[in-house]
């Protein structure tokens, strides 16, 4: 498996897969611990969804997306940090846009925006940086709003 | 505070109460089980949302429906079989419609449905009760839905 | 209980009630008709929370905010066309901020925005009504993002 | 890839793709739009699930099931109408019982229903077509209980 | 397709696979039901997921678990008991990690608890065996709490 | 309103409101800020419940407990950092058990443990604190898990 270069400006990528675990014997606070973790070693995306379980049990299931090649450091965690004996994954295909970043000035300072462009050259995403914004907020004593709705009035 | 008789066929019972707990160091495998203790001491209805907590927690929040006299005995409850030090509650008001039991015959035996009756005698709600068609369909080796629809179609 | 008017831009409502449902034995399609009926006879807001409740089954937490003059034409409905045959309910008070709309012009139409004032006079809150947005959107065949966005860069 | 038909009365889809998109940037008033615009595109389903993603955000899962041939023009909607840069999807296989459609006579006029049969003739399925009831259950100001009940009771 | 054993102490199947139906029209109480009948058939896990439907529907996704040989049991069983027409499926992959049992005593009898060994031979899991703590909490009149904290004060 | 002591080991406080927003015009990104806002304001607790709102739109539910003295800051912040107009609470009262903390001695370090005790002074209730434990796992590199478990077995 190989990443593929369409003509344009999107990256296809074969080569990830999502793992999978139910969980039913773990408390919330280590599964907000473990998520924290998975991040660290290099999972593109972890996630919980509420699952209703066997014997009136409200579970968890967990799920991440990683690329092949993080499999055997992302399963050393799951093993090591949940309860769980038993991981399932299959491989899925992720089409990615290409990004690129704009630094938008604001009367409280710089914050850059992630624009997606399409084939034809066309913005057609703008997203501040979440952790600029929130600095900014932190920093100023002003609502998180009002720093995106600056940035947002002057795209 | 007491039940009151509305004219017809109503009642008002003002002497409920709703408890709460938030959880996020609990198994889901504990929270089946509390289930079925807080109602086999009398709750009058028990239930799980999922919340989504602090510090990227999934947690549990627990309501339940009792009496006020039921209180103490859920209290208890509560704090020896969760993993909370604090329950909270407030009271609620509760109409209940006047219900009454019929008998559909179908192939495999009798079954009882649950009706609701108006203010002006008229069948609003018909259930057919669910153990009484689970165990049919059990016995006789049939769908559960089949068992319904056989009651459906005599009433 | 009535309405009082504090000195600045904020109404104290503590004439409203919230009404509870727990549902089991009730299918999705019914619940969505359900909704609509309820917001047309004058509830203020309904919405469902998924909820686990005894024997293994996803039931559904039905919540209802009206004023207490509605509570008979809102248990009507429910009993009607639910199948539960109790009702709870608790009185609520509600803090609304004075809103003020105003017009903003697009290179499509114009579209109106809500907005929050605080105490001192300031625009806290500017939200472009949805239904104009939606309508630009479908008839222009923009995403209904770029909408939104041209209504952000202009305020 | 392609239809197989097995001998009796299923169909075999091998064509078919879930797409899936993580989204904690976007207002719930926008995902009800975006869902309308997948079905008109050709969507066969499109779902939501409430997920939990890193820095206590509470998130929604996209997910929709297509044709291959949909691919393309779904990645165009999700990536105009949502806030996403990127989309992942993998292959699934539909099994889909043969269905007929037979019409049932209530009071209030005609009413369409589903039926699945399965390989040995027999009807395993019957479901009302819930647009057929709404439309009577708002004409003839009856409860849509009491259409599907009427349609129940004439199987 | 056939199980490999990799050298140390983990099995990997590629012989399972996932089955997923949407529901919107069955009830909780038939819900239940069904998921017992699955267990019982055969089936690895079986869960449900709370999803947003179209027309403002409150879905269940049923997810299930299961070997490929059991697919044919495992459909019959979804066609008959729910109403669906349609289930899809793709395969998956499961690492499962060795389990060995070992007994703990505590004051109120023995208690199995199942247990994860890596690699290196090294005890990664701990878990007491729910049916046993359930039995003897209830035999003895403790909370089932109680019962695991001697088990783990004993590891 | 005051805080009543009962003779033993619980408090009674009828000093404490449950608020609550409906949400469907704002992005999780946005909830995971304003959640450690309203903690840091002095919030008892927080927390989201997905829920389903008109016009199939996906929601979050944010209820939030507080003392009656901290109503107005809240107020201000929900308004500030959300996009609602409109608060909702009711008063409830909370029962808090006594709560004492005992150290544990483990490999890594100390450990804070919270216990409850009932009015007989039985401990029925032990909690690893979290932040302690945290801390010895990252810096001990050694799983979360085998910190509470070393905690467990030393009770």
């Amino acid at each position: 498996m190989s990443k593929k270069h369409p003509p344009n400006n999107e990256h296809i990528d074969s080569n990830m897969i999502k793992m999978e675990v139910n969980l039913d014997d773990i408390s919330g606070e280590w599964l907000g611990y473990v998520m924290d973790r998975l991040f660290e070693a290099g999972a593109n995306d972890v996630f919980y969804t509420p699952i209703y379980m066997k014997k009136n049990r409200p579970g968890i299931l967990l799920q991440l997306l990683c690329s092949n090649g993080k499999m055997e450091k992302m399963k050393d965690i799951l093993l090591k940090e949940t309860t769980t004996l038993g991981i399932r994954y299959y491989p899925l295909t992720v089409h990615r846009m290409e990004r690129r970043f704009i630094k938008v000035e604001t009367p409280w300072g710089t914050i850059t925006v992630k624009q997606g462009v399409d084939k034809d050259g066309e913005v057609f995403q703008s997203s501040p940086e979440y952790e600029d914004c929130k600095k900014i907020a932190e920093n100023h004593g002003i609502p998180l709003k009002q720093v995106y709705e600056a940035v947002w009035s002057r795209l």
